[in-house]
Order: C-alpha cells, then structure tokens, then sequence
C-alpha cells in the first residue's frame, strides 16, 4: 500500500552534550519518509522546501522510494530552519532558533498520482495544513494518522479538534495527552481522546516507551535501554515512520498487527538517537531490524506460568 | 524458604488529591511483609515499635503467617510516624512530618530462630542498621535484597557503600541509580552499581515500570496503566514483596523467575495504589493476583513474526 507523508523537510543546527551539527537535513516528513522506506517502497511526500535545499538528499529519497513529485521548491526562498540545545540528561531541549521562511504560507497540493494513497501520515503541523491536505482527497483513504503538538493545542485549539474528527490514529507524547484530555491518568485521557475522533491513540513516551489504545485494548512497548542517546531529534518522527511504514506494508488493522507496528516504530526510534540527524537511518539493512526486533522481545518476554 | 524483613513499622499520615487518612498503619516492613504473604507464610519481621501499636494490627500480621518476635516493643515510647501529601500528578510528594520516635536509636537484634531465613529483604533504613542485621547471620543467606533511597546517598554514603558489598540485590528508583553511579544512561549506571557490589539491580520506575538488570540481560516489567491511582505509599514496598516473596516461595534464582518475580511485584504494587494504605493490600485472594498477571500478559505480549 501507498504511504502518504506530510510534514516538514527542512534543516537543523542540533546541539547535544556529545557534539554539535549544523544544517543537517532534518524535518518531520525527512524521519517519517526514511524511516518508512524499510518497509516499504511506495512513498509520497507532500512539503515544501526553499532551493537551497541540497539536490543530493532529495536524490538519496528518491532511490528509497520516496516519490517528491508533490515537494514544492519555491525559488529564492530558504527552507524550514530550527536550531535547538538538548540538556545533559536529553529528555530537556531549548529551542534556540526557528525560521519559517517557506513554511510561513505553505499551502499543500496533492498531486494526482497522490489520490491513490490509502495510508496518510500527517506529521506535525499547523492543524490548518493537515485538514487541507486531508480536503483534497477524492476517496477516503484506510488509515489517517496525525502527529501533533502542544504548541498548536496552546494556539489553533479549535483547528487541531476539527481535523482530530477525520483522523484514525493520533501520536502524541504523555504530557500532550494530558494536556488535549484534562487527565492526568493516561486511561482516562485516553478515554476522552477516542471521543475526539482518533479510534486508535499512540502516546509516546520518550524513554520510558510507548502506549498503544484501542478498542478497550492497551499494549505496552517499551523504549530500549540504551548506553548512549547521542542525539534525539527525530526519534518521535522516526518511530511514526516505521508503525506506518509497517502498517501500509502489511495492510493489516488488527490489533495484533498494530501491536508489531508499535514494536517497529520503537525498534526505528532507537537506531534514530544512535548518531547526530538522520544518519543512523541512512545506513541500516534488514538484518539489523530484525536482530533489534528480538532485543524487544527479549527486553518484555516472560513465561507467566499460570 | 523463609523470608526475613528488615524495616519500619510504622504510623502514617497520608493526604491525596482524593482525601486524607489519618495514623494509619504503614511502614516498609508492613508493606513488604503483608505483599510478601501471598507469596510465602514463613515471613519473619525485625523492627521496633512503640506501645502504641494497635495488637488488633500485629495479630493480623501474625495470621497471615508473618513471625514478629524480632520486633521491639518500646515501653513508653512511640512508634515512627511520617506525614505527608502527595501533589496533583501524584509522582511527587511532600513530607510534612518525620517523627523518628522509636527507630532514633533502633539496633536490630535477631532472634536465634530467624537464623534460617536465607531469603533476607533490607527494607529502606539507615545503612548501618542494614549491616547490623548482616552481621549477625551465622551463616550467609541465599539472597539478600537491599532497599535505599537519596537521602542515605546524601548522608551516609561511607556506610551504603559498605553494605552493598554484601548484597545481591539493590531495588532503587531511576533517579537513585543516577545519583548513585553518577550517570544518566540506566545501562550504564547498571554497570557501575554492578560492580559495588550487588549482581542484581531493580530500578523502579513508578508510573513508567521497572527495568531488572542481571548477568548482562535486561528485562522491562511495566507498570499496568491505572485509572486511578488513589494513594502511592508503599507501592516500591509493596514490589519489593511481592518480588523477595516470589523468589522466596519458588528457591529459585534464574533469570527467567526472576522476571516472574519482578512482574509479581509489578501486579502487587499495581494493587497497593488502589486504596489508602494496606487497605487493598489486606483483602487479595489468588484469584486477583492470577488475574492481574494476566493483565501484565496482555499488555507486553506481541508475536513479533520473525
């Protein structure tokens, strides 16, 4: 199945306790797209970057599968820009620096060869921009997923609850449930989340994993213990990409497929931090998926012997 | 096996988002004797009480198979008493009162008959109490299993270095770990706590489960996603016996029951924040237990398909 992206492209100066990097490629739609690509090959970003955008990491999408036919270049203008300082213990980041520049009117056109998309991942944005992405489509598609965060529940609160209607599977963080729900327990903002709209809600935990509800079921991953975080941007981003890239490859909504899914976006999340922006991500294969798969299962399988 | 509890017994004053409860009993030794009980009935407490001690309490105690000849009785004094209130998110708290009473100058002394016990859980004391008991077993126990927190890696960190030579099990909460191997990463403070002495490590992490780091494996227990969370004391208690009391009953110390133990301690902490106090913790039946281990199941288990 045809996965669907929407989100940022853009650039990062990221700054961690282990090292600095300037202008890396970074954005949501970057991590999503890659991170989707070892799952599956039919992926199609909507973005919008300036021309200073490097023609090599475009090419480097395409030969992943990646189609850009609807990646807006907008001459003389600059690409999306956020720079950003992670604290000592990783969890804490200051943004430092964030320049719009060709996102301040990005107005997404769905190309053609898009309406075919039966998996959407709306990566994190105005809430405005992922229901015209959403408006533009001729045929309900299987599955919408929507990434989001508090900054829009703080500034487009109406927006943000107008497109959670349409949606299938919202991602968010903890304290981003608690917010958007008013509970501080996160069964019962999930409760109240699923009334929003969202069927299926992922609250993603950093390091302490990930939580999946649906249908009165919940299910627990968690992150990997890691000896070293080197940089997190992304990982959020990246584990969104592998649960959809996994989704849309086996077009499968059960509950115990949705399950791997979760396994998959957490497995993609933790190559992610290894090194400094999408590097990690770059360079992985099959086998090393599958050999953090059974990290996973290692990590949280016991015999109950009841 | 026979499981000896060193700890307090002791009055609390607890004030939640939900309500209050006054001079109820509570205590590590209580907790981890009461959660230890549906485990084992040859549980055997050192402690030291005032006259003020309600004998209804202790007899429970004992009917639940708990020996309490190695605890103090002090004429004319009062029991420890601790106050405190715990804020809306319900991970932090504020004491309000300590009043150490009898345990200002409490030296444990073992009973000859406890000399058997060789599964042995060293509730969170002041370290030099800890050793005290240590050194008056005539014969190396099985397991000893120690419990700590900051204020004693504050305060007397010369004494908990020399008692955790002795041990093989340390249960610490994550910000502990941190504080005590002096890094972030939990993989990597495993390594240095590993190597003061202890071959075990439980780090506890409230709402976010617990990680069991031995022999160069790790396995993640979660926490069961609640509702509600009416009062947290004693929940670290209450796993640590419900874990020394699974290991206790089954003598058996592989890492495959040792994962079963921390995820029993996992279901009884799960019960502990149910009600105020050992409420909850007085009124189980195996029924529930086997019914919440089920829970535990459900909320891990995936078929990763490899």
């Amino acid at each position: 199945m045809s996965l669907l992206v929407v989100g940022t492209v853009a650039f990062d100066d990221i700054e961690t306790p282990f090292g600095r990097a300037e202008k890396v490629v970074g954005g949501a739609a970057t991590y999503i797209a890659l991170s989707a690509s070892y799952y599956t090959k039919d992926i199609k970003i909507v973005s919008v970057i300036g021309d200073d955008f490097p023609e090599a990491d475009l090419q480097d999408l395409r030969t992943r599968g990646v189609d850009l036919e609807g990646l807006q270049v907008k001459r003389g203008e600059k690409s999306f820009f956020w720079a950003g300082k992670y604290h000592a213990n990783m969890n804490e980041r200051d943004t430092l620096d964030t320049q719009l520049n060709v996102l301040a009117d990005f107005d997404p056109v769905l190309p053609a060869s898009y309406q075919e998309s039966d998996y959407i991942m709306l990566g994190n944005l105005t809430p405005s921009v992922q229901m015209r992405v959403l408006e533009q489509l001729q045929r309900p598609p299987k599955v919408v997923a929507l990434d989001t965060m508090n900054f829009w529940m703080d500034t487009a609160l109406d927006e943000l609850m107008e497109v959670l209607k349409k949606i299938d599977i919202l991602t968010i963080n903890d304290e981003e449930a608690r917010q958007l729900s008013g509970e501080h327990s996160l069964v019962k903002a999930a409760e109240k989340i699923h009334e929003m709209g969202p069927r299926y809600l992922v609250i993603k935990k950093g390091e302490h994993g990930a939580l999946l509800f649906a249908e009165n079921q919940i299910f627990f991953a968690p992150a990997l213990p890691l000896a070293e975080v080197f940089d997190p941007t992304g990982a959020g981003d990246t584990f969104a990409g592998g649960f959809m890239g996994y989704l849309a490859s086996t077009d499968d909504l059960s509950f115990e497929n949705m399950k791997r899914a979760v396994i998959y976006g957490s497995a993609m999340a933790s190559f992610c931090v290894e090194k400094f922006s999408t590097e990690r991500l770059k360079e992985l294969d099959d086998d090393q998926i599958t050999e953090r798969m059974l990290r996973f299962v290692q990590l949280v399988n016991f015999d109950a012997k009841i």
